[in-house]
């Protein structure tokens, strides 16, 4: 029997902590080489704001990890369904450095925060599957993409998806890109159900791992300060090479997602993109229209929490989707039927989009 | 069109570095409770071997990390297959803590093992989708699930499952459970065919997650060394809470797949069982045949590595795989027809089995 893959409901947690620009013209930046970067810190937060949009960003507070971002998440989105969570068959958590505690450095995954969550959730069914995801920045996507594939194979009904990470325990702070990251969640809920009762549904989806030249754009390195040890380690990135990388890739992988859902530029109300960067995602979409021979480009198309909320990695798009789909973000209204994409890209390099009908 | 999913190919590397039981009896042991343990180390480590059977354990050389282990074993199994690894759809990689850096306790999984697997391997295809499954001790088993479920979704046709760890490198020296724990990796190619061309194949799987009162009994904590650094956290495990758990939940998760399968007690060739703890496998083993009302035993059931590799996570089971279908564990040959058991239990608390006709 066809079936369709349908989101029944959408939650996220924005963390408490307000930091604004203003907050980092305190530091001192140093550049890759341990050199002290001379420009005045104001003068680089202004560069940075042009460049990234990011005006401030949230911070979970300290006795919150990423597992607690995510079960708040999730309780949302499980609310907003209406469903019993003891119906649901996985559990998917995407993130990148499990839960950091506070005023330390060290991962801790184990349990898995799947299994974090479904405990905090009180879940008891054991035939519900918890488990995690890496796959970069697109892991929340690239989790939606897994659980379709479950219930395509038969195997599984319902999934709760979760992308939570709190990236600023794990960033340098003598780095200018420091400012560029954040914490956060978002969750939803997918069903699979008969293809005759929903016109809604996932209409295609792409993915791919470009791991050659591109494999350690983002990676995990010493910090920029002078002296520091170099057994600990922060999150880097070549950000020229990802800007780069990211400007010519991700457009055709949103190409190969709409072409396979046989869905025209011009049907797209939407595009919930990985808020990385401003500037960069604005590249994206102009490459995007161009690969149509299109230079006008709908105000509308590109929804951005990025000023406000910064860059959370696998949270920013289940976010910025609970937000929109809330009517929370002013311009931005989505209504039955229309066509979304989904998209993301990040460390691995790894790149992928959903083509979504709503 | 009906699909079996086959394994084409296994490999694993099994690390160079001996390290033996007598090796421990120059530590100092401590409780939980940072007391020192009076018992001499020779009785500790007499004591040890009776109840996990382990004698030996195996640790990576300082200049392999777990991608390396990861790479080294996926090479074997390509080798052993005779594929194209351009051909891959997707790299699945399972572990627990990433890459940990020799003399650091940092998890490094950014960018995701399987990424840099890839990169290793320089598989140039961007539509081989390389990532990071976290599902405890049973994430390579879960592996084989996952690619399962993409090939029956008809979304991927082959897959490089991986399972690899460095828990020497996270383990406190100070507690004697860090015995157990040693240091590997294995691998298959996994691939779609149809039915019709193939006897072989996964005739059914099951997965649960227990994650009440289960949730924590395997988990990373502070040294049991007196004024330790609580923000430096090891892994630990409520050993007695795990057997007892394990006794209880494992038998019957094999016993569903099996009924899944439509296989009988007395079909079942051999059990590739995750070597967590030799008493503890028996006693599984000694539960599933009760749950049929046998009392006797095929004796060899159950191959072993225990003995000289220790609980290498993830790698165990593939690795043990590995061995015997290249006929290296003697007694024990695996012809074509016979049908096997894979099964694994870990943190989170999961379990999982799958039922295979070789």
């Amino acid at each position: 029997m066809a079936q369709k893959t349908i989101i029944t409901g959408t939650g996220c947690y924005i963390p408490t902590e307000i930091v604004t620009n203003r907050d980092f013209t305190i530091h001192n930046f140093y550049a890759e080489d341990h050199a002290r970067i001379e420009t005045p810190p104001q003068e680089v937060v202004e560069k940075f704001i042009q460049i990234t949009g990011i005006a401030e960003r949230r911070y979970a507070s300290c006795d919150l990890n990423a597992s607690d971002l995510a079960s708040i998440a999730a309780e949302a989105a499980i609310k907003d369904s209406g469903i019993d969570p003891e119906t649901l068959d996985q559990i998917i958590v995407a993130h990148n450095f499990g839960n950091v505690l506070k005023h330390t450095i060290q991962t801790d995954a184990v349990p898995a925060l799947a299994s974090r969550v479904k405990h905090k959730l009180q879940i008891k069914n054991p035939h519900c599957v918890a488990y995690d995801i890496l796959f970069g920045c697109p892991g929340w996507v690239q989790g939606l993409i897994q659980a379709d594939a479950f219930f395509k194979a038969g195997i599984a009904k319902r999934a709760l998806v979760i992308g939570s990470e709190t990236l600023s325990r794990v960033i340098d702070r003598y780095d200018r890109d420091s400012m560029i990251f954040s914490d956060g969640a978002g969750a939803c809920i997918l069903e699979s159900v008969p293809a005759e009762n929903s016109e809604s549904g996932i209409l295609a989806s792409s993915a791919v791992s470009h791991c050659q030249d591109e494999a350690y754009f983002i990676y995990l390195g010493q910090s920029n300060f002078p002296g520091s040890d170099p057994r600990i380690r922060y999150i880097k990135m070549h950000g020229r090479k990802v800007y780069e990388f990211a400007i010519k890739k991700v457009a055709e992988a949103m190409k190969e997602c709409l072409d396979k859902a046989n869905v025209s530029i011009d049907q797209l109300k939407m595009v919930f993109i990985h808020q990385a960067n401003e500037k960069m995602d604005e590249g994206i979409i102009r490459v995007l229209y161009k690969l149509y021979g299109k230079r006008d480009i709908p105000t509308t198309i590109m929804p951005m929490s990025i000023h406000w909320l910064g860059n959370s990695s696998v949270a920013t798009v289940p976010t910025l989707y609970d937000l929109v789909r809330k009517g929370k973000v002013e311009g931005h209204n989505l209504e039955k039927g229309d066509i979304i994409l989904f998209a993301s890209v990040g460390a691995g390099m790894n790149i992928n989009a959903i083509c979504y009908r709503v």
